[in-house]
């Protein structure tokens, strides 16, 4: 490749590059489609250069997610008063979906890891570190694990029949109506009376 | 194919044997691991004589999730009092995706539909005609089909986090625990206010 001459291999900027390059072969292509070599390709280097800052397909899916994911924003919205959090939780996830630049690589995540059980594995991993401990941790009812899973079920459900599967009317309901009626059932989920008194540790103690 | 000369080609048996291979294909191999070559080399018949019954993949995919989802088991649930619909309802569903003869199918069916628009669709239309449209066709409040589909989110959110992701403890927990922290959710959706009053028809007349 006579045109990478000038291109210092393994400088950040390269890393910067091959990671845009996944990027959009996960979102365009799904995680089945996507191969080291049309990374490579595309970025214009040696697939070499992509294993030695990835590793494998795996570490280089896990980057694109952590690099890609709005879960920085989505985080944001655990700060403040617990009676208002589904509220803010609701209205932040729904306004990621719905926007042109983080829509697309929520659904090629989604996608992906309902299709793929490595990927599977990654989104679990991030979702764990970077949302349901930090969510967990801010509710001051028992068993907060359980209850920021249940919430975040819902709030994967709507994502699922709204924005994959597409189904109307709830594809093509206006997004305030849709967090007006979700909203308290997830606010339940984190701060109201689940009848969880039967679990003593046996599934939380995992 | 010397050893297929008995078979008389055409014949209910010869369908249902190709049937039984591709939902055999469709739950180990996915919706883009299946091919009809395939499915008609698991059959020992000609790939002709998959297209003269099915037409294509999705032809033969949609009458594999006809022939394998329990969709007529779920639906009995619908029958009886509206006000404990969502606690039948849950339990139904929760039993039919911890089946072993059940649950691969579903999954298999869900993995699907979120990872090929095509197979989407059928699952949509299935959706529908056999659960969405009787669910609300048993409702009495304003808006059935959006709190059928609401109901649908949370139930698809809690398959995709037990059964597809696998996101301990709600993975672990008994299934009756979980159909107690959400019955209450599914059966406001169902049944209980949800300030839909500004929907005018706009969404709904579609």
């Amino acid at each position: 490749m006579a045109e990478e001459r000038g291109r210092r291999p393994g400088n950040p900027q390269t890393r910067e590059l091959i990671l845009a390059a996944a990027i959009a072969s996960f979102v365009s292509r799904g995680y089945p489609g996507t191969t080291i070599r049309g990374v490579a390709r595309e970025a214009a280097v040696d697939p070499a250069l992509v294993m030695h800052f990835f590793g494998n397909k795996d570490g280089l899916f896990d980057a694109a997610i952590k690099k890609s994911m709005p879960v920085a924003l989505l985080a944001e919205s655990f700060e403040g008063d617990e009676d208002h959090l589904a509220e803010r939780l609701v209205t932040r996830y729904l306004e990621l979906w719905e926007s042109p630049s983080h829509g697309p690589t929520l659904a090629a995540v989604l996608h992906s890891a309902s299709a793929t059980p490595a990927a599977a594995d990654l989104l679990k991993e991030l979702m764990r570190e970077e949302l349901l401990t930090p969510l967990a941790g801010r509710l001051s009812h028992d068993h907060p694990e359980i209850r920021g899973l249940l919430a975040a079920s819902q709030l994967i459900g709507v994502a699922m029949m709204r924005y994959i599967l597409k189904v109307d009317p709830l594809a093509s309901m206006p997004a305030h109506l849709v967090a007006a009626t979700v909203t308290p059932a997830i606010q339940r989920y984190l701060t109201g009376e689940l009848s969880l008194e039967e679990i003593t540790g046996a599934a939380t103690a995992r």
